[in-house]
């Protein structure tokens, strides 16, 4: 029988917010079994570069990376959330360990194609080192990623969290039973975005669609649910989008 | 028989000079047997600081730490320099993964106790976690640490790579024959800092107690040789204070 692993991705609102992260901090140590953590911080890192005097720059909701960008995302999302969320998860005697793709080569990428738009150092998913990652989970270690990846010629790609995390689901689902919970600052897929209380408690994907053509759904939870979706058709056993304050509530998806 | 083990601790300036980086991680990829790489980060840092406003604070040498340098420690140590070292050794084939010593909790520390000066958030070592290092060696990774620890309470603290660097070689050298290589913009210990020719081929340590009473070995050198001589009271085999160049060439220390 495959063993359970959770992966538990938490967005940049979550990460700002210290009494909000230590409190999902603490449900995802007293969560059994093996586990994966991916984290954003896209949020952060518009603010050190505001500081630094240099303007984001988005297309459509995504980032464009350029080298100035690509450098601030290292060291915000690889340097100072990735290393408060291991220290925190440590002092939870959570053996965390954080990386990015770069790091025993666990995530290999490749610089998006220019086609419209010249994303820079936007990363897309080659390959997933499996057994690096096994290794790291049989050894006992709990492992943190942020959203870096490289391309193994020496170049650090800036890679979407959500999509970080869905891949890593689907493709460990051939290994294990998995479960991904993306977590972000709403309880869940809200039929009224004004609207907590409207939590959409299974969502199967001929409502998405509906829901989306209606402009129900709409802005960052598309990518999201695309995604989120994507690894459910790969086989990841179950799929839950919802809150911080519960861990693992919220939407559940269904094909 | 124990297992040979070298540590190469990386100095700032390295750091800051692209080429000359390369060649040291070209070096260090075709060094054979395990090891171990640390780095600095200094330099970079303090061009972050300016950048964002804020005057590095020192004493004496040694950088005071407080909420805001730490942050940007964090950020450009574990971050910045880390990453871009561990992709580099990674388009090298060196199968690299980059550490804080939060991560796995390979090093805990304790902030620095307040005496005439406060340091801020300064660690010093406490435990050397030899099972999370051995275990990350035995499955065939290099360990990259960078200048950060924590104190297993959730605290990020700023330590010297040399201190690092020495430290461990010092721990590890109970389970392994360790090799030390302390690497800096110099060729070596010079008999005249003006003159790149005179590096001291073997120093030993009442040699080095007269040149420093002379004042012929001064400034940055004397923490680095202290620590270096510490190590090899600790039984770690060989110590060499040397250049990028040529790595682990430079000044042999003996007792």
């Amino acid at each position: 029988m495959k063993q359970r692993l959770t992966i538990v991705k938490i967005g940049g609102k979550i990460l700002a917010s210290p009494s909000q992260l230590s409190e999902l901090l603490r449900q995802f140590t007293s969560m059994e079994g093996q586990k994966i953590l991916v984290h954003g911080g896209g949020a952060k890192a518009s603010e050190i570069s505001k500081k630094l005097g240099i303007n984001p720059k988005m297309h459509e909701g995504r980032r464009i990376t350029d080298q100035a960008a690509l450098e601030i995302a290292i060291m915000v999302y690889a340097g100072l959330m990735n290393k408060t969320v291991v220290g925190e998860l440590q002092a939870n005697n959570c053996n965390a360990i954080g990386l990015t793709g770069a790091d025993l080569n666990c995530i290999e990428a490749h610089k998006r194609t220019v086609k419209e738009i010249d994303y820079g150092f936007a990363g897309d998913i080659k390959t997933v080192n499996t057994n690096s990652i096994k290794t790291l989970l049989n050894i006992g270690a709990t492992p943190v990623f942020c959203a870096i990846t490289h391309d193994k010629k020496g170049q650090l790609l800036n890679t979407n969290a959500d999509t970080i995390a869905a891949t890593l689901a689907s493709v460990l689902a051939k290994n294990y039973t998995v479960k991904l919970i993306l977590c972000f600052e709403k309880p869940g897929v809200l039929l009224n975005a004004e609207e907590d209380a409207s939590v959409i408690k299974s969502l199967d994907q001929s409502t998405y669609q509906l829901l989306k053509s209606k402009g129900v759904i709409f802005a960052g939870m598309i990518p999201k649910l695309d995604n989120a979706f994507q690894a459910l058709k790969h086989n990841v056993n179950e799929v839950v989008v919802g809150g911080a304050d519960k861990l693992g509530e919220g939407t559940d998806l269904v094909l």
